[in-house]
């Protein structure tokens, strides 16, 4: 089986988004540098740092499904039925949209909660990993157990609201470092959920 | 004169203390370490990497004047008397305690604001840096356009709840990185403020 992992962008003050799910300020590292990276299953092209393109080389391949809310579905209009990385994706809802229910659909939805949902994901993505993206779905999956490692790419802003990475958690969790790569425009932090 | 900056070590979930004012899980990095580094100004002798032990050469000596605020006083004791770095430390409270009202006093308690108390330590300061340690009045100088530099040491745990670093910040503020150095069981981040 592969690892459950958390991956975003993060304002140093903790926020994956604004009040209104504005992402801006935090996603400007993606467009802050001079190597050009193509994002998997996207036309977008991500222009980085050396630095920053060799981490997507080591980590996008190993991701094998991936695991988001509702919301980040929604706000994305569902990527145009093109999900990030190319991989297949549960999203967690109790109104599965109708229009994205079909056999060839990239997107599985799961009406039964985030335990499900990463269960089936991890079934899916077998010895690759399974990313989460969403806050939300992360602290679920954290309280539950379920998450290996917390990968924050640390943008140089202060948003001073918007949508808290971590929240609502009650119990101090241990965590061990894994790596600190400095890009342009970002800090890539990784590490390891002590359990 | 020299500049305003904010210190301390901070938990990757964004907390500088648990809720009653613990400190032991994101201060444990004070003594993971092989270096041993006797903290000015107290009894207190650190043991860390050589990385931070380098950063600590580098930054202390710059370091004229502290500002903080009641609570830490209060919670610190009012160190013995013997404030951190060893530097004089303006108290921003409305109650002077008396006992600590005196001409050899090391602390100066400041009445009229956070505004007043990072002008008159920059004064006192002179040509050496001013650094804010408590989350609030770190906040408030922030608002007023008076942080020059933030330096977070993030500790690899998540606090879950407790007193947040950033909070009731209303606008968002750029910030330009400085340096990110790995230590043992520390993170060091430096940021600019942009105005």
């Amino acid at each position: 089986m592969g690892k459950v992992i958390f991956n975003n962008s993060v304002s140093l003050d903790g926020f994956v988004a604004g009040p209104n799910d504005e992402v801006d300020e935090i996603f400007k590292w993606y467009w802050s540098g001079d190597v050009e990276v193509p994002f998997p299953g996207s036309e977008m092209v991500f222009k980085v740092s050396p630095a920053s393109a060799a981490l997507f080389d080591k980590t996008w391949p190993t991701i094998g499904a991936s695991v988001l809310g509702r919301r980040m579905f929604d706000v994305s209009h569902a990527w145009g039925g093109k999900p990030p990385l190319g991989v297949h994706t549960f999203v967690v809802t109790h109104r599965p949209p109708q229009e994205w229910v079909k056999e060839e659909s990239p997107f599985t939805f799961v009406t039964d909660g985030v335990v499900s949902a990463v269960q089936q994901a991890k079934q899916y993505a077998g010895a690759k990993d399974v990313v989460i993206s969403s806050a939300n779905i992360m602290q679920q999956a954290l309280k539950a157990g379920l998450l290996d490692e917390i990968y924050m790419d640390l943008a140089p802003v202060l948003l001073g609201k918007g949508i808290r990475l971590f929240d609502r958690l009650t119990e101090p969790i241990e965590l061990e470092p894994i790596h600190v790569i400095e890009g342009k425009g970002v800090t890539h932090l990784g590490f390891r959920v002590v359990r």
